[in-house]
């Protein structure tokens, strides 16, 4: 498969791994709102950026070109495991009797089980490019953390994790994932940095959140030459690196629906994985190739699309990142501590949040309970259990279709297995919630 | 793909899922010894074993058919996520300092993680064919038990499953995926059957053993009309439905390299994973076509090929299954809790176990720390965190290939991921073994 840096043309071809990252920025007509720095509210420059960020990384989250090239090493890692598969769920059709055709974009393929490889991958790799020596990030579940602490294995990058106290009390196996890996994790908030201490201080009893494990990473990188900080979602650079998955769903389904899709779904938490899959199929939609909906399906307890505002806020709690203009529930918002801790975040990607502005995406949020029970049933009846995540997703698709004779097609993103999070399965089998 | 039906042609065409299990057996000039009945001690024949299998997997048990179809909807299912990767694993390569060409057929890609689906849908579909409500069977890890769980899921069967105490207690998350596709799962010895009661009365501290909770499963298969039971490795017709890998693997690699293999690695706890992988390339041997050698890894602590004797013994320790002719280190035999489950089991499969008679297969035992290592050391370079069970095969190609510059061509089989077996790991790098 050729992706050709021309967006003009379909590239409906058959299906091996992208030469291309696709940024449907560059596509708009409308830009999507700069970053601004925190201090004087002017947009953020390459400077204001290396202490955090490597230099590739940063040219492309301001990038103008609608294609980007994947460098080979990153390309020959991504081969290990994609060109992921896009499945018809057959058996999960019959069960919601619907004449939908459903199709499953699955990244739990990965080595670490979710889409989180694909951009920690690319990060790890400009990383390495600049000298880097260490990498910190937060982590929620986990599946970023493992994810970058994999990438940082094959680029010899020290790995360092602050992963959400919620989760990594209760999901400890994520945690031994990043280990054998060779990485680090420290629960947050921790007592390792100074904004760590002053949530403990002021709540010591805090389950933590994307927000405060985001300030603590971003300080240690900040602090220290040799560190820089990696973030799993959110920021332009990383919904690119996401586009693979939609690059190769629209390949893959062009093949079997010549009409390609009607209905996309994916699990929106900071945006990266729905804007990976769908920015693709958006794509096919501003050439007038096909005509799909997209819907971002959001946890009940942490809706910022169907809840938040469309402002400028931090992306962590310490108020330490730039300014994002994206759809928020406000920093320091503390979502329940449910299951999806891929979803526990305040804020929304700014490109994703400006496609909901345009019209391009629209949100609907799932409750925990509808979520499991759709995905218990996607467990029985094709096999994979999927990420608490993906689960959102899922449910809003079935919603969608159930008991409807339509032949639409949809795409579902499902981002990653739940093997890692069984316990949550084994909660809600218990009548838990 | 079309896998003929003829055992003279190699089917070295390009891949799909394959119309054909393959039976070795059925080709080689001395057959396996023949089952015995427990009693009489005379072979056993398709009426006894009605009571704990259906009239289909009976059949196989004794076929003499080199080839036998796999039925449309077994492949359908299997498709789901068949055939299952080769990957050429270039970054292990690097860290051995190698010449060989080291290629890894991957389970874990199935549904719940490893091979064991491959044996489970058939099992369960032969079964639904006789009208069968319910299944029983014991597991290890919980490999088989959630392979069989969902198998039974697909065709509307409950599933009843007795685990090893040790795993059980371990390792919750399987029996978390064994509920979450509908089925029951019980600590072994139980309270609820004869077998049971009678170990836990003599051994109230035992951390059980596969041979026990196979007397559980199948004592309650035979008391009632409506159950059978299924067993996940050790007979015929698993191993035959496990040829499916090796089948996929020979073809697979003929794309790539065209003398063939030159060593196939597998671990080996009951059998089935390694004769499913290493048959269809003893077939490229018989046949002239390639020359492999076949090495089955397998545990110091459960050393049935390397210390076991081979004579007729029990598959179980209550004396209810046939007496099978096998490398076996007595049916009352219990290992270590090692965490590699699958693998504590007090025989081997005879079909394996006449192919190491006739000098086509051997044996090495690997230690349960040199396991890990090599396991942490693909990890890291692969991404692909191995089943434990698994690390045993990479341990033995890794001290095979390591720092020896020879070209030669090694294929182990990766029987499934690490996952839900992440506490392992991390007891491993916190120095316990």
């Amino acid at each position: 498969m050729t992706l050709h840096a021309d967006a003009a043309h379909p590239d409906l071809v058959s299906v091996g791994v992208p030469t291309h990252w696709y940024n449907l920025a560059a596509e708009l007509d409308q830009p999507i709102p700069p970053h601004l720095h925190p201090g004087t509210k002017e947009p953020v420059g390459p400077d204001d950026l290396a202490a955090l960020f490597p230099s590739g990384l940063i040219a492309q989250e301001v990038s103008t070109e609608p294609y980007i090239e994947i460098p080979e090493v990153v390309r020959d890692i991504y081969s290990m495991w994609r060109p992921a598969p896009l499945i018809r769920a057959r058996r999960f059709e019959q069960a919601l009797n619907t004449g939908a055709h459903i199709y499953v974009k699955y990244e739990g393929v990965s080595p670490v089980g979710s889409h989180k490889t694909n951009s920690a991958v690319a990060q790890a790799y400009y990383n390495s490019v600049d000298g880097v020596r260490r990498l910190t990030t937060e982590t929620g579940a986990g599946q970023w953390g493992s994810a970058l602490s994999f990438a940082g294995a094959q680029f010899g990058l020290e790995v360092e994790v602050w992963q959400v106290r919620a989760s990594y009390e209760s999901k400890p196996y994520r945690g031994h994932l990043i280990r054998t890996y060779g990485g680090t994790v420290h629960s947050s908030p921790s007592n390792l940095t100074e904004s760590g201490r002053a949530i403990l201080a002021a709540h010591p009893d805090t389950t933590g959140s994307l927000g405060m494990a985001v300030s603590e990473a971003v300080e240690v990188a900040a602090a220290n030459a040799d560190t820089r900080y990696a973030l799993g979602s959110v920021l332009n650079h990383v919904v690119l690196h996401q586009s693979v998955i939609g690059l190769e769903a629209v390949a893959q389904l062009a093949a079997v629906e010549p009409d390609g899709a009607d209905v996309v779904f994916g699990c929106a938490g900071g945006g990266s994985n729905l804007a990976g899959l769908a920015f693709p199929f958006l794509r096919e939609k501003i050439h007038g190739r096909s005509n799909p909906k997209v819907i971002a399906a959001e946890p009940a307890a942490c809706p910022s699309i169907t809840q938040g505002e469309y402002r400028y806020d931090h992306g962590d709690v310490a108020g330490l990142t730039p300014l994002l203009k994206m759809h928020t529930l406000g920093m320091d918002f503390v979502p329940d501590p449910i299951h999806a801790g891929g979803l526990r975040y305040h804020g929304m990607a700014p490109a994703l949040s400006h496609t909901v502005e345009l019209g391009l995406v629209e949100g609907i949020a799932v409750g925990q309970h509808d979520a499991f029970s759709a995905g218990v049933l996607f467990a029985r009846t094709q096999g994979i259990v999927p990420a608490p995540e993906s689960t959102h997703a899922i449910a809003a698709a079935a919603a969608h279709v159930a008991d409807d004779p339509n032949e639409q097609v949809v795409v579902i993103g499902l981002s990653g297995h739940g093997q890692l999070d069984l316990p949550a399965y084994a909660e809600f089998l218990d009548g838990n919630f």
